[in-house]
């Protein structure tokens, strides 16, 4: 069980034109040393809530507990969810339950439910599925942490009103809901009716948050290993904590993707495991390095990266030109998996045609393989930074650990950056215009200013 | 039936600090004229095979015919193709089809079959599907222009290895080829085995040809309108055509993309649907706008934006703190949908607790349009530039439209960046290279280059 990070594509002995200089990296050990002060004053304030991953175990027996009964009274799950409420879980759904999980048999799932995530407020899509479940044999993970969020709070009223009518009594069963433990609409109406209730820590942030109840009850709920996951996150925990630099993966990974936009302009940072099952994390990483990154410094300079998912080897044949040849501002993070499960062997057919008869007596797994090291080398060739983590195998273990490596370098990014990590003010004026269009009685002030924006000016649309 | 770009919010006097001024619009005439010679001396070369959309009709009534034979005999159709081969008619496929089609029922799919695509060749995900699908009731339809591409290569060699074994004699009625009419091994078996095959013409590249044989007959399996498909594309492309910027939507997309990118800096465009049958249309414009634009100019100076897919309201809970406070490097395409098929009520229940009750008696179809007017205004209100493209519907029609808005675009936008958009010359390098670690004999060269490059340098791996 490994997890490594090999960065030597990130250095300009390496990477011609391109890399980050021995000097810059070995300077960065002075601002590392900063960032790592940061988290621990943040740490120490109680601000960091994710990193006490593995002192949830006793909680996990109990989720675990939960889990198990649920698991055998229902068929399908359904989390209404949005943002950090759903993205972990997609994430966990597809790295470690069995492939396209909710179009197999009973069987073929070993009877565990199927996992449905409404992460958007679409009735084109909301309305089919509901129409389609069981009410009888559903449950419903309503998730918000402040108990407001406008999305999931939509879905939650229609969810609740369709299983009070087809349930009549006993539909507080068929709800469970993850929420602040003391604060907020969903708690207070989890108290009044008794609706089973999970709690998100009031030190997790939502981007934070899939090792917490958020991702790991619908994970258990499907039969994921989620000690497993918290092992591996509470592993790396411990290693990203190290006060040397060169020995700190997270502290690696933050300090170069800071250097690499600072000094190099490579702001865009892209995520490209070369694994189907690793496919979703990009979107995960995705919320986790923008939203905690792009802000304005001192409230006014427009800063942070902008991460990229991509998927290998599929992106070959989208991306990868872009990454080769466009403009040199990006840095590209490879993920690469040692061990598969199962491998293909490509037989050896057509033997007279050269642009076939060369693949044959490889395997898949090899052929993806070698195309990521081939990706990876055509890059520096090029000029384009890059490095690899290499994990074991995709299991819960490692999994874990991968998250907590990402999420422990987010924190470090933001003292590096300058910028606060863990909050998300750019988005509450798109709040305040909905309030205000919806008619919420308190966003009269927010309703004065939509209506000064500019309307649609009819010389320019066509 | 109408689709309309609403442009308001990409110029400056509508977004403070951040848009494009009046005059730089004004002399836009000029490089937008001569980007339109180009795309017409490209036409006139035959280049342009994309845009004879509407002469397909012919060929369209021989593919509706075969696609209702096939669609009868297999309950399972799997597309084995990357990039161009696999991006359009996963879009087509979350556009169009019922949502989750493959999670369906027969009778709720009218008994089309389900659509698999296969794009990529990680044995973890595709083993698995292999061992599942009934071969007797299978057709795979082996998607690659050039006849070779590696990884789908291997992909139908271990499939025509198990049809072979399972089914002994008839296995070629598994099989369909869709590849150049001419040249190419697949071609070569095509013949030589009397397999059905369909062209992709030679004047249309893979990012290009979602409405060739490529997209429409994985889109005709499952029922989808491919007429109505191509008549809202050629209804666009003559609207595309116009010499006048202002009256032709491609012209205006791509040029305020390309002003945007180089005068003011915002070389990141995202695309964002509120839809959710449009959330997958993104990785198909990703490839579309990055395979064509990330490019060489003069083969020296890297140029080119770098799209973006984004989905709305989900990522308002991911990206949108970024595009609001992050540097400001990015345009926003919002796609809005007019009318939904079906809307859903959101019930007036929890009226004593003013974070829920205000959403009592609204729709979420309204939920999801104010949400995106609320972003849209809060962006241009923080100096963010962004556009709007409004569908009536999400139907074939629009669709086919959209798709070919952003192909024509495509290649006014190569013309103003000064770049040849149709190759990809850039991916050359890291294919030979993997021909080289998998020993094909014409790959010597590459493998000397290959052994060149830096190896991992264990003071650089954690």
């Amino acid at each position: 069980m490994a997890i490594h990070l090999d960065y030597t594509n990130m250095l300009a002995a390496n990477v011609p034109g391109g890399g980050i200089s021995e000097a810059a990296w070995d300077d960065a050990e002075t601002a590392f040393a900063a960032a790592r002060r940061t988290l621990e004053a943040q740490r120490a304030a109680g601000a960091l809530g994710f990193l006490d991953v593995a002192e949830g175990h006793a909680s996990l027996a109990e989720l675990r507990q939960f889990a198990d009964g649920a698991g055998q009274a229902f068929n399908d799950i359904v989390v209404l969810g949005i943002g950090g409420s759903a993205l972990g879980t997609i994430a966990l759904r597809t790295a470690l339950a069995a492939p396209r999980w909710n179009e197999l048999s009973d069987d073929a799932r070993d009877f565990f439910p199927r996992l449905h995530v409404l992460d958007n407020v679409d009735p084109t899509t909301i309305a089919p599925l509901l129409d389609r479940l069981e009410l009888g044999s559903t449950l419903f993970i309503v998730i918000s942490k402040s108990g407001s969020t406008a999305e999931t709070m939509a879905q939650y009223l229609i969810v609740r009103a369709k299983l009070e009518e087809a349930l009549e009594d006993g539909f507080q069963r068929h709800l469970v809901f993850i929420t602040d433990p003391e604060k907020g609409a969903l708690r207070a109406i989890a108290r009044a009716e008794r609706i089973v209730s999970l709690d998100v820590p009031p030190n997790v942030g939502g981007r934070f948050s899939v090792l917490s109840p958020v991702g790991l009850l619908p994970a258990a709920l499907i039969g994921i290993d989620v000690h497993a996951l918290v092992d591996g996150a509470a592993d790396m925990a411990r290693r990203c904590e190290r006060a040397t630099l060169a020995e700190n993966p997270a502290g690696v990974y933050a300090t170069l993707q800071w250097l690499a936009d600072t000094q190099l302009g490579c702001g865009i940072h892209v995520l490209m495991p070369y694994s189907d099952p690793l496919r979703d994390l990009g979107d995960w990483f995705v919320q986790l390095w923008a939203e905690s990154l792009g802000k304005l410094r001192d409230g006014t300079t427009p800063t942070g990266p902008t991460p990229m998912g991509a998927l290998g080897a599929t992106d070959q044949h989208s991306k990868v030109q872009l990454f080769m040849e466009g403009p040199r501002n990006k840095t590209v993070t490879f993920v690469a998996v040692k061990e598969l499960p199962r491998d293909l062997e490509i037989p050896r057919l057509h033997g007279d045609i050269p642009e076939l008869a060369y693949l044959g007596g490889h395997h898949l797994g090899e052929l993806l393989d070698i195309e990521r090291r081939a990706t990876a080398g055509a890059l520096a060739r090029r000029g384009r930074p890059n490095m690899t983590i290499t994990l074991d195998r995709v299991d819960a273990w490692h999994v874990g650990g991968l998250i907590m490596l990402l999420e422990m370098a987010t924190i470090y990014a933001g003292a590096l950056y300058g910028i606060n990590p863990l909050d998300q003010p750019g988005v509450e004026l798109g709040k305040q215009f909905t309030y205000a269009m919806l008619g919420r009685a308190d966003a009269e002030r927010a309703r004065q200013e939509w209506e000064q924006l500019p309307k649609p000016d009819p010389r320019r649309v066509i």
